[in-house]
């Protein structure tokens, strides 16, 4: 079983069952959008957080086994520049503020970038009167240039 | 004098005087990101703003009156995808986790998006024995789709 | 049954029955183009409203319940610049007029754009003796910069 | 002269006066907009309105003359996806609703296209308490397929 | 039944029946590059003819059906340049004498553009003992921009 | 004197003397689409022809050598996809029927193409109380495919 | 049967068979280069030796019409770069030596182009103790641009 | 002097002096292709050979030491696909024979590919009296694929 | 069958044995990085190898008649741009250092190239207290650029 | 100064003190690749490193300023894919063997990356009767997913 088929075969079960990605995170203890990414193909989970998941699911070892498999990332979309709005979004801050942002993190820690793996990514609610907000906590390890 | 220009000047400037973002910023009691933005040409200062940042940085009225207009944004790099490290760990985040914030913040605000213009961003240290951490603080008004 | 799935059955059903877009959004109550847009695929329909297009079409509660989930938006076409030449008018439009239609709006408003979310559009018919006129109309809330 | 330095003499007098597109159209009796993509280099104006903005602008002839001339339109950005955020969501709107935009006009007109040279855009505000919004309405001649 | 049936349909009917578009055109008192155009699934065709073009091809009603749809153009291929050489030469004049072109219709015609709705296309054949030459024939209405 | 240089020139030359490219190509004997290629760096010209034309337009005999060189065709834009809407019109024709002038061309010559370089193009003017119309005339040598 | 069928059909049974190239060629008293062109359908092939290839191969008269058919050229591959190593070093020789093979080819034939439809193209191995190496040769009918 | 300005001032002189690359070749004993490579760019000379190039234009040192630099080579244009209609006919041979050429070379050598490095490219003139042909001999080492 | 039959089975069959490509490679005394390149399609083996790999993976010989096909490399996937992590970062290195590596290996060598052919590639694990590292060293033959 | 700047005059002067890479390294105890990246401009350098540089080179502070800013890096060029055939060579790699590297540093770490930021790379010559060859040693710290 590909990863595809997986995903698909885990979107199913978890719309039928009515189970969001928050509840399904608490069953393995682990945050919605990681558990999210794993389920529809972008991380690999481990062996037993993957049984728990297709127990609740009530799905079979194969998907169980895909979920393991380490995957070939970022091939869920062959689009460069994202269309859906929420997506594009996130592209759209990454060209307006990006050179602010590396000019800041620079300033902050010097020379290097935040990791994007040894990271994490929470998305909250704020409450707020004139219109609830979305935030984002992006959480990446500082990793400087090394010199050699 | 256009955005380039402006630029270019508060960005001699601001090295000359060995001042940061983050000093700058507090000089008119602005986030360091957002006070970059708009040195950079990405963002609209206002008048008194872009005044008191050209007294700090001992630049002429053409600067200030640059920095009010109302910038063509993203035009300082034709790149779709960044190939700057830092900035291509954001469009990574995209890629890989894209599509799983899209689904928890559908699952905990309904269909709409977080807004990029309502919205703002912050950097901050977390320090770590094993290695600081640099942390982006998101926050958009969430903008449900209007239906007619 | 994902969006393709329930596209294909809508524009069937609507066909056999030779029902217009209008029409079918009189029976919701709503525009056509938004009916036509959430029939597509482009958009998320609240339940009551997809069990009536369901009810009129003759057609499974699987496609009410595709009609209700947040689509992944843009996905129908591949094309960056549209190729079919009604598209290509609204994206010739943007190419020839956009930064006119950016300095009148910033010119009216201030610094800031137009929602393409807290949106509407209707299509018009106006009648004229030297050949009839289609009449686009685009209401967008104003956001303005946030600032921080 | 060429476009590019007779846009650039219109953008720098136009500030220095502080007129603004409203006030210079309403000299030659003409739209904002379409008095802004003249003076910005997407459409070709007649000689007696070229002559009054010079007027008005206090330019030299050789402007006028450049006010002329058939511009290669189009040609002020080289993006194919526009990054700016206000002219990136008239992209958006293409993206998500022009199929459903290119349906009801064939429903409402039969085959054809809606002309974006026998065309007419205007910007207008709509007050509204939570917030003004922008409305765009785009005027062209619908043009059926010619057969033969 | 979609355009791609359909056209499989009709291409694999005139090739049994060794039809040509010219004589298939005749049967339907258009040209052959329409009724190629409609065939292969860039044009709609109007109820009478499209059941003329199944009479003759003996098919059924369904692909009656399918020529009358307002097709979503251009579809057929998603190369941005042509790769096919017969194809291709159309794109390289375009890219060879498009701007001279340009420049001659408007010193004949003024600002505005050939028309590509109102539009017909013919291919004849020039004897010439050098080798046979191929005429095509383009007719475009002129629209003069409007001004507003 | 490279192309570009040329070009500015004679455009120059020729606004301030007012001659079109139908007069200009008079005094050559040659069509004006030809004459505008040639000047506009497109195309080559015999040294009587450049000699005449820098004769005509009071330039230079630098103008006369630079007119002679072979050109770098197609460097004039760097487009793939032209956005000035009088040459996209060329390319969407290509989109929408070139398969059918292959289809055609196939039927009616055999395997082969029409060539772009033995080749000419007319512009000429149809008079039509519904407006005028463009008539583009191109004419291009059969090139037979080879089999070896 | 469609020319992907067709290629299917023949790579199959020619592999079954081990038969080359260059034997299918010679049965047809053609070159392995357009044997294997018409194979692939990239080119389309007489009925005679159409015919006489699917007697050799033991193949359907569908495969031998599938061979007569002009194919739509270049449409086996979508990569507009080629990714394969050996068929990149022809897009490399294009990059690095193009300019210096146009040069050398005006000054020898003066201006116009080396066709690429009356064209022939062969494959040698000239044996070497340091190496064989690859020959082929092109020759191509040169073309003289025409002038009007 | 950078291989540019180098590039420029070889173009001038050999115009100017008027001589072919056929004899510029001959003072270095070069083939015209190679040589004409070097003095655009796109390879290194050994010294004494830019020296014999430098004599013969009567050039400077400088351009003498910049023809024995490596160049960065493919950077004198930023096309992916190359508009001139000679040099794309080098990329539309690639395009419809490329898989046929890489057929008959595995046939005859095995797996791997033809150099372009360990390389010779030489044009040649046919006489013709159907018209004179252009010959390209392209002859480089063939690389088997080591295995490991 | 064809290459992503002949992948999809080893890779089904290397999971159901709990095979590695260390062990793989060890059965035909080959490297793991070279093993798994012919086995995923993008490098061909010689018979006595591919039917070792059948034989431990209990595959048919379907499969190793297609191991020993020449591939047409590098169609596994359609992006230019890489966007799965680990294979992004060798892109990276690649725009980062490349021109770097270009300058040293020519200072080393001369004008030339590192081949991709006469290439081996191996990854290494070396033990770090602070975290574990890839070592990957590639070793290619120098082929100095020929002059003719 | 900016990177550009500063890269032309380290170059210039390095090449007239005739300088290598190798050297130039030794002078600050650092390898050559990491050297040339630095004085390329995609590094930024310690300040006593910086000023050692200029020291040899005879370079102003201006420039050793320079070297120790934090560069927008892969900025040189603009090519997704580079067309450099040594350049090209690494590309192509990353092509043919980056899913075999990825599947062979999964099966020797876990799922994870080689970081591109806490990594070294080295070329060696290793020589060889049959032609010597380029050794490149990358060594690039794991970094394993976090899970979260």
């Amino acid at each position: 079983m590909d990863k595809q088929a997986m995903r698909a075969a885990i979107l199913e079960a978890k719309a039928q069952k009515g189970i969001t990605w928050e509840q399904l995170g608490q069953t393995i203890d682990m945050s919605p959008v990681w558990t999210a990414s794993a389920c529809l193909g972008e991380n690999s989970m481990p062996a037993e957080l993957a049984r728990e998941i297709c127990h609740t699911l009530e799905l079979s070892s194969e998907v169980a086994t895909a979920l393991q498999e380490c995957p070939l990332k970022g091939s869920n979309s062959e689009e460069t520049v994202p269309r859906d709005p929420l997506i594009y979004r996130l592209y759209e801050v990454m060209t307006v503020y990006g050179e602010s942002i590396k000019q800041v993190i620079h300033e902050k820690f010097g020379d290097g970038i935040m990791s994007a793996i040894d990271f994490t990514l929470d998305v909250d609610v704020e409450k707020d009167p004139k219109g609830d907000r979305v935030v984002l906590t992006w959480n990446g390890k500082f990793l400087p240039y090394k010199r050699w």
